[in-house]
């Protein structure tokens, strides 16, 4: 499985043929399928799909695939993305001061658990700058109050430009981007400390030993301009007693928040989570 | 273990000595403790316990150890209760019209899963009536509407009083029960269709669905007067994707509900639950 | 979702343009795919699939698609199965003298969860003849004994012909089936009281329980001549403690045992999966 | 909760009065108990206590706390263990080339979720050489091979002792250690790579793909002489499918060994584990 592969992420309004004109589309320029994956979501009458190809023997140039592919995909109304898997995106993690998330998604890189090139660290902060050095990254330090926060998210958005980056993850970036910031750079995935819905905003570990829930969660989602509202990719739960106090729930908040971030990630990389409205497939 | 037993439920302002003076208050007169639990909640001030003894050989007859313990009690300003073993709790469920948890409450009384007397199911249907035939019990049809609702309840409670009820158990009951009613009877466990506090209110598996969450669960909760935010006793979930359907999210959650409240109310029947504030401390 | 679907099973020697070919064969006909799974197994060079289309509008009668898929089907050696959703399967129910996984199974027929006509309940023991009774199925005991298992086994043949049975689901029947029998009536679900392969054999939970496990399971698997070696279609698992008993194990058992066996069956209703080697594919 | 606690841990035959014994002790002696759990084993006749209890106003010194228990526990055939919550317990983690569980537990240390000083890496091979150096630790290399091992292992003790290891935590480490190195250090965690019982021995991960298993697993467990049998602290479970390859079940593996391990190890560092015949009570 280690020779290059193409993906197509597909919308489309649902119809009639639509799995034999994808899957022929890739059969008649010689491509094999080793993934092929679709949901029909039957009252939005959408038609969702990922195909994933070897590109060894495949008759289309990578140039071609995209053109080739919009004739196919105008007349059926279709949104759709081409990935190749040995483009490797580029990430950027935004960090404030807690290292869980970091570190965890740092060792998954390394272990090539997550497909990326991870060039840089922003934060708010200089806590874990030593983290960055010692896994050779650069460390963009760009402290945030409320008189600075339309600067500094220029300042933000120039450097995810000129790194190049294509996904921008929030390990516990303890800051709300404004609107006009996600307008701009659209693809970013967050971690939440709780089960959203449940306690959506501030404190979620307190406001659940306050509520008394017997289970705490964390929940993976992209970040939309509604705060907590954005489409959820991935979320894990923990079973909790009254034994736990207050930093129990985030002493294992912290282990739900690391492997649920991960996971979300690694989806994303695999070009895996197709949103629409303000949900999401994801073809696991 | 088949030999009667006696259960203390014990909460009081925390101090030192509290486990010595219960224990030794039990094996002076002669008891063997078999299950004894203690929780101090530090921030609240306040020690939860729970002792579980053989009433065979116990040196005080079953009149006299609720005023001896209250010689004790008193002065450490304790809140408590003491159960028998063989006092078996009389339970009323009460339904709609959808009959999962009403008949797996059923089955694992009849497997003796739950230690209770069942005399009596009240319904505003009577969808389940043939239910209650089967299993032998008491049927009470008490309809309610915007008009009569007051008066049912006085119905409802007059009906309780007369079976004697110790515990309601709403197994999928779809009324909303008035502030007045609970302080009259404040034993009433409940099964909420969703995490709480995610999806408080009404329809939570349409609004689950249309949030897009990964996870679904059920809480079990006694009842107050703040409308599903009453003390909770259980809660477990359930992986959905993006498959599931709304109706597989109600299917999936039947099966959560009907474990959910059946623990919940097992828990309860056995004296392990204690309610502190709106929380609870589960001995299990 | 309401009008009838086909479904086709499919598994064949990879090779490329199989998903283009099966959804061009459905969509040329007609035919409107509303599910649509693949997998391939590299290792074993094996693709299979399953897909599902709506009947209303298909150029093909129902008696026309089998020939005329064998047409495509022999060239690529593919083994298939074609299904119509209402083509409703005929499956017995096997059980000793535990009503748990029966109950569960009755239960959730009538809430038409699980698309079945179940006409008869087979019992080496009377002690659940009246369930048999109260659904209104058929109830045959054939008592089993070292001397008559072969006669009884021919017997049970005969009855399962008989009543034209397609799935025979052996809720915790206590009896091992002869290789013999299995030979000649393949289609049986089995749920074992242990999480395969740990605990194999007679006994789980009190071995479990010598053991000090702290999670328990249940599988459901098809059978196969090697007792507890058949292919594995569902399991789950759930905590314990030091706190729980052989009965707690037993009773916490019965639960994970009645759901799992549940959703086994009703993924094998449903068509959902496909053996090979001695592993399923499950397109859940 | 900071001041300093002292710690019984204790097994007894089961007899009337043994918490108001031991909770009278503590008391008697101006101690504030702040956890008490008791189990009592009914088959075993066997009791076990976890009491903890602040230093601050307690009446003995610590040097007395043993002789004093002494006397009560001799008559009652108590055997029991006193630990100090401000000893913190010396660990040696001893690893082959894999790095997930080393850098899991090194990271938690760092947080503080586990007490314990860490002086010492042993290992069979250099690759993991770095890990130590970036956390300012000895790496101590013990390369083993079949004509070495008797030898390696009595260097191996010699190191433990040097460094007044309390606990050696087994975080991958790939080789087998003889009865006799046992015998002489028998604080021994371990973390093995499946749902022990299931898949005991080498490769699980393969074997457990060639089972086709749902949930697979890890156990964190007491080393004994009988491999793979010692008693068992804590499992956790995955679900997988089909879709997962070998690589993706030792990929979801290594997130289990490292929280399994991780939990096992911070229980035993709290004196939460209390080991009876084979098996475990874990005062969690």
């Amino acid at each position: 499985m280690d020779s290059p592969t193409a993906t197509l992420l597909i919308s489309c309004p649902d119809q009639q043929g639509l799995v034999a004109k994808f899957a022929s589309f890739i059969y008649a320029n010689g491509g094999n399928i080793i993934h092929a994956d679709q949901h029909t979501n039957f009252e939005a009458g959408l038609f969702l799909s990922r195909m994933e190809w070897q590109l060894e023997g495949f008759n289309l140039s990578r140039d071609m695939i995209a053109p080739a592919f919009a004739a196919i995909a105008k007349p059926l109304q279709a949104v759709w993305q081409v990935h190749f898997s040995d483009t490797i995106p580029r990430v950027a993690i935004w960090v404030t001061k807690q290292d869980h998330c970091l570190l965890d998604l740092l060792w998954r890189w390394q272990a090539k658990e997550l497909l990326a090139d991870i060039p840089l660290i922003i934060s708010n902060h200089t806590t874990l700058q030593a983290i960055a050095q010692q896994f050779g990254l650069d460390f963009c330090h760009l402290p945030i109050n409320k008189d600075n926060k339309i600067q500094q998210e220029a300042r933000q958005l120039e450097v995810l430009r000129q790194y190049r980056i294509d996904l921008v993850v929030l390990a516990k970036y303890m800051q709300i981007l404004t609107p006009d910031f996600i307008n701009h750079f659209p693809h970013i995935i967050n971690i939440h400390h709780s089960f959203l819905p449940a306690f959506a905003g501030a404190n979620p570990y307190h406001r659940a030993y306050e509520r008394g829930v017997k289970i705490i969660g964390a929940t993976a989602h992209y970040v939309t301009a509604d705060l907590d509202e954005g489409p959820i990719i991935e979320q894990d739960v923990a079973r909790v007693s009254h034994r736990d106090t207050v930093p129990d729930l985030i002493r294992k908040g912290k282990d739900l928040e690391r492997v649920v971030l991960a996971r979300a990630v690694r989806l994303h990389l695999q070009h895996r989570v197709l949103v629409y409205g303000n949900r999401t497939v994801v073809f696991a």
